[in-house]
């Protein structure tokens, strides 16, 4: 079986190229791969498969779909910085030229450019919710097909661990660093703190653009622990993000 | 580059193919390959080279050379985990026979059984220090070539996280489960707590056969988080390690 490894700002992954739509990828075969001692190791397994092979991506107009699994072998909708890596692989082998392409996922096709540097990605519209209360500070609810919760900190460094009280919601902590440019940390729901989360440093641009009153459009930087993304949050509700998507290796698993 | 990727009892390696001597194994590279995010992940690199190429391996009767490295690039004498690693490579790789065979390390040059199920390794003698103190708890000092503390407790798993007040010293803590049997947690210096370590293994069967009087030459079995092992201490004073080493994937590095 055929393998990549790739990441995008340290959210790592690895994609099983699947051209006849033939693979058995059981959740037992997901976590195999995505073990860090006994197999690969990646956050989570992005499968590249023809739309026309999917019946549950029946009317979607996009020629490849990513079937993304989490590292635990369950089903997820979607993964920003997921389909960012699996653009990258579909122009580096070929399947795909460069600039503006679409991917199917299980949250709809999702719009992607992919340059020499960095690859965007369009994650939709955001959508804001009450503002709710997590670990005693205000925070604002953002989904972005998954839910997010953003706090406010002046110094995300001095947090130490992150423990949120609510296990149910994804949580970053923002922190200002200049005007247009957050510093964020992220405690994932059923994971625990990431080296980088894509739709949440999409749901904290929105958030911050919402507490700040800027106005729509302007490019922020977010620099996560695994590196930096660039996020926009357009006058359409659409959000945009874009960062690096690198392959670092290719081969065959043979465990 | 080519790479393959390997472990035993989830001590895990990046086997690098170096059959003319001629990769620069820089520090940097080391750190890069061994990265659980950015890179393959691995807990140690094991370059593979004809030991006619290594001069610091002069007069040793081996064909081939294990050149270790960490994961954050130092140079290492010896791996038992990994010394058994590569030799499934060598043989998986037709480059030696199932069977006996010899591999040059910088700690000498190791006897090596190769067999479809497991491979053992002979590490030498064992040379047991005076008796010292752990965390308040006595303590045998056994030196495998790396320095040993060995220390009995009724349950390894009531513990929690381990946190040795030495740092310089790789720590076992022993429980026995049965004659013959122990189960061990290990804390290695420089690293924390780990899934397996063969010499941390060996030091610990050496340790029980001492608190309770038996004789040598009897096989231990050693349950540790990443798998089972088997020790034993013969009369000469040599200690030999048994277990699982497999490769899981093999490919090339183009990061």
């Amino acid at each position: 079986m055929r393998f990549l490894k790739g990441h995008g700002t340290e959210n790592d992954f690895v994609l099983l190229p699947d051209p006849d739509g033939s693979l058995d990828l059981t959740p037992e075969l997901v976590r195999a791969l995505c073990d860090r001692r006994a197999g690969l190791g990646a956050d989570g397994v992005l499968r590249v498969v023809p739309t026309s092979k999917v019946p549950e991506a029946a009317g979607q107009d996009a020629t490849w779909f990513m079937d993304y699994r989490n590292a635990d072998g369950s089903i997820a909708e979607m993964c920003g910085n997921g389909v960012r890596v699996f653009a990258r692989y579909l122009v580096t082998e070929g399947l795909a030229a460069e600039g503006e392409l679409r991917v199917g996922t299980r949250g709809g096709v999702k719009g992607v450019v992919v340059n020499h540097e960095d690859v965007t990605v369009d994650l939709g519209e955001a959508v804001v919710g009450e503002p709710i209360v997590i670990d005693g500070l205000p925070a604002t609810f953002v989904d972005m097909g998954n839910p997010h919760a953003v706090v406010h900190v002046a110094d995300v460094d001095a947090l130490g661990e992150l423990h949120p009280q609510r296990k149910d919601l994804n949580v970053e902590y923002v922190e200002d660093v200049e005007p247009g440019h957050l510093k964020m940390r992220v405690h994932e729901r059923g994971v625990g703190e990431t080296r980088s989360c894509g739709t949440g440093a999409c749901a904290a641009v929105v958030a911050t653009v919402l507490r700040l009153g800027h106005p729509r459009g302007s490019a922020y930087t977010v620099d996560v622990p695994g590196g930096r993304l660039v996020v926009t949050w357009w006058e359409d509700g659409h959000v945009t993000l874009t960062g690096p998507a690198v392959l670092v290796a290719e081969g065959v698993w043979i465990g």
